[in-house]
């Protein structure tokens, strides 16, 4: 080790605010293998501050709204030898010519991965016991709601729950779900059975898992392969009484099939993300009883986010030190991820 | 053993085909040690066919709606040996007289519990990312809510859940709780600090409890000494942005203090039970921002109820094989249980 390594930050400066409050900037500049050259993130490449930045720094600690790092930047910074996402997929942060000139580049999949299963395994839960439907149904009646005489099937003992995509979120989310009295399936199609049998689940193709399962939950990247995932064939093998959750991406649903099955109660729709971003103010998921809508939370979010900080923050302090860093990122992931 | 136990079950007649149907009627029909006296439940204890049933009957499988079995029903039950509960409480169902008879009872407690302290911890995840208001502001706005700006203290990154009672469930919550990265305190007055720490808990009195915790969630049970547990004063303690999760029982909290601080979005109340059972149609719960009220059931509920059922089977089982009990009851744990 010749010394502290060079840090600066790249994101926006709002997302520098809540991702690096004061407290973890200082966390950044206590530790004596680290530097930081300024507590103002780059928000973009262009310019004489960021050209003083990049000429010296040796860890990019990235995050969202940070531009893309390409080829052109990487040139204007000989020295950079990490770049360290606080977020996380990487994607249209970090170019491939990272990999390709030996820049190591790490992210915070993993502390951004426990939130969304987090609010998951939540949303899953209240699923089995159609909360959401019965809530609205609740609200609007002055007598009691004999909940099980609309839904006989409702409740968690036994129940099938369908784990769309074994990515790290869907991984970390039938791991969560082990101590319930569930029936894990698993669909992906990059999954064996004997992987599938050591995440507690078994592996079906994805039409046996929408035709047999009680609630369905999303975990699949966004990608141009994926997109539609849940499309109206597929939408229509659901079983009535059944339940979508998606705290991934809305371009995986065929939303207007959703919607129809969803208006007519047949099934329940848990979404705390849609296509597009911000429904229509008349958009029937809005209101329908069989819908339950939350704006894009299941992620890293206020107090969660100072684990995002905290990973890049160890693996910058890993580089100094010499050691592997625990978050790497291989460019043949980036195919296959969010 | 001199032969199989003579089983009758006691309960509503809308509970039994609930708690036993066919299938679980089997489960008695086919156990060796037990013998069906009748598939008919015994809905009173008053006339011949209740004569004729408790003269023979060895097990009787009580459930909701089952009177109670007091000194003159156990004259009339010569031969009864257990009385088992596929409910939670056997209070008002069962008589002290049949522990002075050393008639052994036991309940479904623990199998009740699990769906209680499941849907809690739910509800405790979701309280932490503010889920609730933040799905009724979104449902309104036409733009993307930026919902850490709106609560930037949200997420479950090392906040504060507060435990008001080490019940059955109370201790199940804790436990489900423990992969998440959560500080648990809990109030009870029955509970060392040396058991608090065994459940991964600080134990606190309830008004640090209540001063300090993010979110506070209920498991005590409803008893005369424990109405308004969570009263005027109390409620004023909480912080603005704190979450109320009551699965319990109703009559905990002071509903008009709670209502107060809600309608002014100071805190959050995510309600499975009220005071009363059914709050009138305007009451403001049924449409503030900061309430979630689902139409109790949180207990158990649909396939949820066939776990009583087997809890109680289980025991006339046991009982038949001179085999301890799983479940019992015993007398003095009356006065403390709900």
């Amino acid at each position: 080790m010749t010394g502290p390594l060079n840090v600066a930050l790249a994101m926006g400066a709002d997302v520098a605010e809540k991702v690096f409050p004061s407290d973890r900037l200082a966390r950044i500049a206590e530790a004596s293998e680290l530097r930081l050259l300024s507590p103002t993130p780059l928000g973009t490449f262009e310019g004489a501050y960021a050209d003083a930045v990049l000429s010296e720094v040796d860890v990019l600690i990235t995050g969202w709204g940070s531009p893309l790092i390409d080829a052109g930047v990487l040139d204007r910074a000989p020295r950079l030898r990490l770049i360290a996402h606080a977020g996380g997929s990487v994607k249209g942060h970090v170019g491939i010519a990272a990999w390709e000139r030996g820049v190591a580049v790490c992210s915070a999949n993993d502390a951004n991965a426990r939130p969304v299963a987090e609010f998951a395994v939540a949303m899953i839960l209240l699923a089995g016991k159609q909360a959401f439907p019965l809530a609205r149904i609740a609200a609007r009646s002055a007598d009691h709601v004999v909940s099980d005489d609309l839904y006989p099937d409702m409740g968690n003992h036994g129940k099938r729950v369908g784990i769309v995509g074994a990515s790290r979120i869907g991984r970390r989310t039938m791991a969560l779900l082990r101590p319930y009295d569930l029936d894990l399936v698993v669909y992906d199609p990059f999954l064996s059975d004997a992987d599938a049998a050591t995440l507690g689940a078994t592996a079906v193709d994805l039409d046996e898992l929408l035709r047999t399962s009680d609630v369905v939950s999303l975990h699949a990247p966004a990608l141009p392969e994926t997109r539609h995932l849940l499309d109206r064939a597929g939408i229509a093998l659901l079983q009535n009484g059944a339940v979508v959750v998606n705290t991934a991406r809305g371009a995986l649903v065929d939303h207007d099939a959703l919607t129809e099955r969803v208006v007519r109660g047949e099934i329940t729709a848990i979404l705390d993300v849609t296509e597009p971003d911000e429904l229509a103010l008349d958009h029937p998921l809005r209101t329908a009883d069989h819908a339950f809508l939350t704006p894009h939370i299941a992620g890293s979010m206020g107090r969660e986010l100072a684990r995002l900080a905290d990973s890049a923050i160890d693996d910058a302090r890993r580089m100094a030190r010499g050691e592997p860093l625990a978050s790497p990122v291989r460019l043949e992931e980036l195919a296959t991820q969010a």
